[in-house]
């Protein structure tokens, strides 16, 4: 499943550009890395941009909503909703997702995502996401 | 204030990556606009990427917000919920943004997002967004 | 329609409770009226409790909805999203509802909650809910 | 904090009306029981209607919060975000909810609601609350 998210992933441009690094997938969860840049991820103040924190925690809950669905299907992302509780700070984000419940119209997951920085270990966002299984 | 939010922009690396573009803002409103490039901004079917979908909104709701603080006062996002309406495909991506609601404490407000391909106008995606004015 | 929804309505018995009224309704859009009682709809403070605030916008965004599925079909709400703009005080409550995209899987709406108290009308709360069409 | 929430809900009139239970409550966790009632609860399928879901929701967020502010201070709902998992049907209904962060400005909170008939106990929605302490 590490594979197959993997090679989906780079498929998708933007996720390359991001560096999205898929760390583990499987059984209605999945956990991405993605190393901070400074010189093309940031807002005006430094910080991870609230569009990559978007980004990380939707693509994240699509993963782990791909563990669930039939070989083949894909998933598309309909709604998410972001909690940014903290300035996004660290040396790399890490974000994680879980599938809440899957039916064969929607699949719902929650997301979190925390700023690492050496040992320290930092909650800076939350999402809930839906998604539509698609072909 | 279109000046002022340029160089809002110009200083977060994100912005500057991404090509967002201030068309006017002033009045608790915004709009932005963002050409798109397939080498690194799309998913894995080949459109815009949630995460820019969600970044395009988010940004465009938080320069609206930027136009109605006492000057020198910046905000900082705090939740955004975000529909994904339709497959997000176009030559360029045109997000306007609106104030709803300015408070001491919080601002709210509501964007769309409108795909661009020649004289066809579509919208793919509506957002909330809640915003701290800070500092 | 407007019967349609009244009668569907009827059927509720929160809705009954509640004196959800129908003002108008049909072309993917509603209008609700609901007066206001202390006795038995206040959050501790003596205000519209957020709950109702939520049940007004969630209802009359899928009334909204049932004006544009086909004949026999109904609707059910899967993911709704409130926005508390100000304390609920008034006489009457006018919540009204609007389809922004009807899919044959999904319909996203968009709604708004005022508060009335004589010739005032102030808006309090507004909302996005995502339904799901069924049987 | 059971005893003060029990006697913050008994000064809600919708509270009494729906019969909200604290069942326990502090440490920034709280857990509400409401019984079900057919007479003046339901949609029009005859299960709980979304609105209470919403309040339910909404309401246990809130007194999780509440345990975490300063004594005489309260919490205002903001923003709520909830998701249908399941239709809710069951003899009585459990929502818990839990602090996710604590600003000074704002407090994030995430709750679930769950079904209840005899020993069976369903997962039917959760949702992701903002508050904001007040006075």
């Amino acid at each position: 499943m590490r594979e197959l998210l993997r090679d989906i992933s780079a498929t998708a441009s933007f996720n390359r550009w991001a560096g999205f690094e898929v760390v583990r997938a499987g059984g209605g969860e999945c956990e991405l890395r993605m190393p901070w840049r400074a010189e093309d991820m940031g807002q005006y103040g430094g910080f991870l941009h609230a569009g990559l924190i978007g980004a990380l925690l939707d693509t994240v809950c699509g993963f782990a909503a791909v563990t669930v669905v039939p070989e083949g299907q894909s998933v598309l992302a309909s709604q998410f909703s972001v909690n940014c509780l903290a300035v996004a700070a660290g040396d790399e984000f890490v974000a994680t997702g879980r599938v809440v419940k899957a039916g064969r119209k929607q699949i719902f997951t929650t997301g979190e995502l925390h700023a690492v920085t050496g040992d320290d270990r930092k909650l800076v966002a939350t999402a809930t996401t839906l998604l539509v299984p698609t072909g």
